[in-house]
């Protein structure tokens, strides 16, 4: 760490901090800069106390130069994390597909869609029981008995399984049910959702909160892999920015660029970072072509009748046709490396 | 609602739409556009399944008329809602200022601020038990103990009390012993727990979200409200853009924009919306110059020692001044009108 | 248009509104809405003076239903543009390659980079002369004798040209030297230098703003359009959010989008949309697989020494693996379809 | 300057960088770091080219410690720019009001409105004779007529005069008929544009770009200074968010920022910060509040008949309303101090 301070600040601040940064175990170095002082850290930053340096009078600025995540760094990972899920594997070299319903409407309905996917190519099932609505009198999901549907599909399609948990309550029941669990974005920052999703045996895939920076992404992680599951999988679903036309901006820098700071897992939600069915197909292909190991894709027969996000669905025709042609592109991209 | 058709849109399409609306027991009401038909729906929108019209093929746009939440607007109910919490009243033509530390740290640190904000003028004490803390490796809050001083801090002082709440779990811990519930900029669509606070007695202070548009801010409200407590009060704390200089954008364009739309209170947390002790004094007093029902500051007699966002916490003088300058404010802008 | 009234709006507003519809000479028409009234604009309602519109007492909202542009629009052409330059086309199913250095550094170092992209695979030779820099202190381009380098360049080489033009005064300069003039981020609603560029022959390559709506990029091309010139090629160069570990925020969505608004040919600046060396390539892959008409890419034999954008600037060799591996992706789809 | 390595960086990478360092005249510094090696850089790193040192292999990060503006900053001039036209002074302790409509129509309505504001309290005239309009179909402003308008309202009533100029052919134009030059928001980087006007003896009003940072403001303002005009007004106007019911988000922690960073005054534009009629006098009460040194106000006496911007128009008499609750609260504040 750099600690900067204000041109001409007074001994006594200087002090300050450089006992600051003894307390907390670290060896300060104060340089010999030109129109200012510099206090250079010596040690793990980490465990400096940001928040005190920043605020002693005569502190200007302070440069982090460590990453303020551990576990889901490559410095202390350096190869992929592949995590198994029956004979499935994500991250490494493959190429997943989570394809379903963006609510579970009935057990007709997930088993149809879940037939038709698997025959595409998906390993994946994707379905809400439980559903994060903007509105209080939207419909809010079927629970448990969704649940159940899910179970069910996977016992006649052999798809690995995914759904949502809200609330630190629910982590059980849904791990009880379903494969992997899922943390939406408007909890990305639930620290003690992710805390209890921490410490369950399920894989986790966290997406990425709608203003999240690429820090707090991994640092909401870290949190999960702090209790012990070290089995996350990160998701991009596109951020909020002035752009209105589109649900989302999906930013699709972040998966080469995650891909050198974190050996996790990095899947595409196309449906959620479009938010419009006609543009979903070339965004899952610009997702493989960029790197990612995984698309989520809502899919549903009748995408028109569908309980939610209807408009960003995809049909079982388009879906196929989108397994088609990202899986072309893959193939062509590993023959030539 | 108008639902506006693609140029050229076939009449099954049409129909599609007219039936879809009249399902929902609307009137649908076809328009003599001159390139595109436009459907009116008549009656209460909100009955519209939105996600079903969008989906339909040949429908362009849909343009919603009425506002997504009712309890929480000015529609609905008029007058200025006002909660009183023992002999204090937020609200209407009053000012409040909360004010204490970012997080509890000790008995002793919590009534020391308590005894001198009091007499500055605050009537509400605020201290974190419970924080959310961005790094799993941070000091994540005293939890019940932080809490027991905030209840003896209240005997001591009078002052009315405010701590947070993360979690379902904690709902009624935190009801038990502090007056006002604290719902954070992360969680204002953690919507399992907006329910959960819906069903207390205590008022609730909802913080906007990060990125919450002004609708999304009341529909989060209105969840709450939904469930029976109608003891809601907004808290502005600044939002997230592209400027890194300051913490967060302070908005305060949403201080008279949400006194049209809502009858809630408008608290502006000057705080977390600046992050830079400095410019805490000038942006206070201009958001009680906007119209501001009260302000929320982060106050310590010794800053630069506080456990978490010391560099946005001011001193006990600092606040004397604060509360005097606005209330200067305050009182001639009363006396012109 | 659809205008919506305040809930009880009177009456003498609602003719307020009506005169002034017929004022511009289209046909108003009032809706039977429960809550409120709606006025239905028939007509052509680019024609309406939607400032005065909005500012009537009583208007609470107004939604347009055409899109502001017209020449820009699939609406009034079908086709795709197809831009021919020498031999070159630019647009419909071609795709090309715009490389070259940042900034023009000698006659040398051009002519070395042209000969090098050119065996590649590029078509397009890139340079700057007129430099738009953030600070007035650092070097801003060789101006004339750098464009001459830019004529030199092309007459040993046979590559197609463009450079940026900044102010109205250097249009026809420019124009004289290069082929293609390209207008900066920053001079995207710089409507003086967008009408001068409309009255020229060459073709014009219009970057996005960085904050830029579809719709204002899209007027943007509009003015330039309606001053004679058809021949706008729209250039996607990433967006300002608040993420800021890549230089800007890619958005690729606007790809499909921006092929079903409008008839122009698409290219993706992978440079300045990542600002990251390292992920042009992945990046690159994924506008081509987003459909995207072409490619920007810095280049440089020794992009260190570079004078301006180093760090997004891509080597030789890397730039010709992108060729590489984009071809691939492009004929795999093709092939597909 | 302090340059971050990365991890096990080779000794030749860390050769290059101190080669680059001391050919650009100033001293690198090798620190003692434990897991990556730091490059302190002692001197006045704005004479680095920053571009050639993040580029050089083997660096990850580049903090700058200097700010990158000098002549605009409070290190070159300790005391506050007052900027005299005619007997006013604009900065320091004084609080100025330019007022007037968004665009000049005639000479009737012009004179009527100066007159009018006068009576108010208003100093400075606003009125645009070149309008920055994103649709080229729409008026362009009456040009050389309307600043004729100016300049006799002037002679009527003594108020001193602003209005835009757009493009670096009509700075000399602008310069002789009125007295202060205005640089619209989407010129704020149009750098041929600053440099003419940084040529003429009149002051400068700069209005901050839709998403500048706050260096690149000062950075621009740099610009102008940097060509000998030292007269230069800053003016924030609201940036773009993902918010969309207002025009723009003001920005108002910018002003004790800027009060800090700058010595330069600091005026709002609360019409466009704004866009709607209803909120603007709040918002001017909140800046001045904040410690603005002047506003910026659309003001005619008919605002729905206005020719441009007539939604966030007020009336004459909401003006007066306006000038009368700031003044109460300056005054109040500058007795308490």
């Amino acid at each position: 760490m750099v600690i900067v301070m204000v041109p001409k600040a007074k001994k006594s601040q200087i002090d300050k901090v450089i006992n600051s940064v003894k307390k907390d175990g670290l060896k300060p170095h104060v340089s010999k800069g030109e129109e200012r002082k510099l206090i250079l850290v010596i040690g793990d930053e980490r465990k400096l106390n940001l928040d005190h340096i920043k605020a002693i009078e005569g502190v200007e600025k302070v440069h982090p130069i460590l990453k303020p995540y551990k576990l889901a760094s490559r410095e202390v990972q350096k190869e992929d994390t592949i995590i198994k899920v029956d004979h499935l594997k994500i991250g490494g070299d493959s190429l997943v597909y989570m394809a379903g319903p963006c609510t579970i409407e009935s057990e007709k309905q997930l088993i149809k869609i879940a037939k038709s996917i698997k025959k595409s190519g998906a390993q994946i099932l994707r379905g809400g029981a439980f559903k994060p609505r903007t509105s209080p009198y939207a419909f809010q999901g079927l629970g448990e008995k969704g649940l159940k549907f899910m179970q069910k599909a996977k016992k006649e399609t052999g798809l690995v399984t995914i759904s949502e948990v809200m609330d630190t309550h629910d982590v059980d029941l849904v791990a009880k049910y379903v494969d992997i669990l899922q943390i939406g974005t408007r909890n990305m920052q639930n620290f003690q959702l992710l805390k209890a999703v921490g410490k369950v045996k399920n894989p986790v895939m966290l997406k990425r909160g709608m203003t999240a920076t690429f820090d707090e992404f991994l640092m909401a992680a870290e949190y999960i892999m702090s209790e012990g599951n070290k089995k996350v999988i990160l998701c991009e679903r596109g951020i909020r920015t002035f752009v209105k036309y589109t649900r989302n901006t999906l930013d699709l820098n972040i998966v080469p660029v995650l891909k050198e700071m974190t050996h996790l897992p990095i899947i595409i939600d196309v449906s959620h970072s479009t938010g419009i069915r006609k543009i979903v197909r070339p965004m899952a292909r610009a997702a493989v072509a960029a790197g990612a190991h995984g698309l989520m894709i809502e899919t549903h027969y009748s995408p028109e009748d569908s309980y939610s996000d209807a408009a960003q669905t995809v049909d079982l025709d388009e879906f196929k046709k989108i397994v088609k042609e990202t899986q072309a592109i893959e193939n062509i991209l590993k023959n030539m490396n």
